[in-house]
């Protein structure tokens, strides 16, 4: 849930006004340009780091070269492993499957806000308010149908157990998104929220307020994204090549930036 | 197979020789610009027509919002199923995998051959080497380092059992590359050979001379490929949001054009 009486505020007009005036709404077919194609996707394996207990990748070769004429493999996967895609249905029963979110909600401008100084000495560390504000006044408002990225450097554990970081109870440590943070970027029409750890709410999180302040506005998450620290931290554009699997609650992306 | 001696004559100097000084080698950080987004994938379910007699794919739900608090589904899917990446290994066991392509290999400038009014009258229509000298003559050489897409109309049919069009014999009949034709694009250094069909090779082809032809060069394709009809001959840019699953012969693929 997101803090109480904070979607509330924000109605009446926060103290994160939006300074300078943001492109809203509409899809005004503004020229971009790009000269660096970049991978944010993460290399999914079976070993990839997961929620869930049980293997969240297997794959079953179905054809080889030497008996059938080529190579060919079956995977069995859970929708959410690897760098991938949250669609709105993920929290939210009526909201759009991973198919049905607009095409141009996916290539939209990219903003990363980077709180790897924090994050370094904190598991625990959130994107807060406060950082986003921080960000505007350094870099100007974050524009509306953009995609902002929280980069927390923790990719750097992305191939043990690190990513995950359970303490002795069990309990995840690693940094996330603020609930107050998403309703900032909600009330700023941002359209996609991405992190690089392995959710949009920070590990020790039991309830998901961000998953759920998110996800049910319509709006689409990324997980376990990539070179985030290559990226300016505005001014490349993010595409999305997440699956067109009907229904689908989300599942593993091709992120790609342009810069 | 290629036919005999078609290679060996490219390498000697074909009839077919560029006109016009192409772009080669390097990724010259050239700046490239779009204003529209256009989504060059079909929705996958699990009717969409394969080749495979079995289930292409199959979902399962793994968890609900009501007992769980979250959407989530399990997929079981072969890799060559939907719109989907065609990655080297797939005809070649030292072929790279789809996610060890270089991805400025997958952001590549998009060149569009219709091939419809030959293939509205004969399913079996090929994209062949006159045709590409013909597209030549009117919009310049084929650069190099591109994705050159064969658009035969053939996607009205995606929705049923046209788009195999199986004859009494189970001979399937749909238009497809020539395997000539893969010779003068290899020629061209091109990088990718996508078809708006359900393989590259044309459907009643029992060896795939195409698909042999191509792949083991170190070359990708994609394999029912949606909309290519509303993008002009050249000038838009194809983004190839392939699967980054280790070791994957290919996958479904989020493809995007800009333009």
């Amino acid at each position: 849930m997101c803090v109480p009486g904070c979607l509330e505020a924000i109605g009446r007009g926060s103290r994160y006004a939006v300074r300078a005036p943001a492109e809203r709404g509409g899809h005004a077919p503004a020229r971009r340009s790009f000269t660096r194609v970049l991978d944010l996707t993460h290399a999914l394996g079976p070993d990839f780091p997961s929620f869930d207990p049980g293997p969240s990748l297997v794959t079953e070769t179905v054809a080889t070269l030497a008996q059938d004429g080529y190579n060919m493999r079956r995977w069995c996967l859970v929708e959410h492993v690897g760098t991938h895609l949250d669609a709105p249905v993920h929290y939210a029963d009526a909201g759009a499957s991973a198919d049905r979110l607009e095409i141009e909600d996916l290539v939209v401008p990219l903003v990363v806000v980077d709180i790897a100084t924090k994050a370094q000495d904190d598991p625990d560390a959130m994107l807060t308010p406060d950082d986003l504000a921080a960000f505007e006044a350094a870099h100007g408002a974050i524009v509306a149908h953009s995609c902002v990225a929280m980069y927390s450097g923790w990719e750097r554990f992305v191939a043990g157990k690190g990513f995950c970081n359970a303490d002795a109870q069990g309990v995840m440590h690693f940094p996330g998104v603020h609930p107050e943070a998403a309703a900032f970027l909600i009330e700023r029409n941002v359209r996609g929220l991405a992190v690089d750890t392995l959710s949009l709410d920070p590990g020790r999180s039991r309830d998901f307020p961000t998953h759920r302040a998110w996800l049910p506005t319509g709006r689409w998450g990324l997980e376990a994204v990539a070179n985030l620290a290559a990226l300016p931290p505005t001014g490349a554009t993010i595409v999305v090549g997440g699956p067109k699997i009907e229904g689908a609650t989300g599942g593993p992306a091709r992120v790609i930036a342009l810069a």
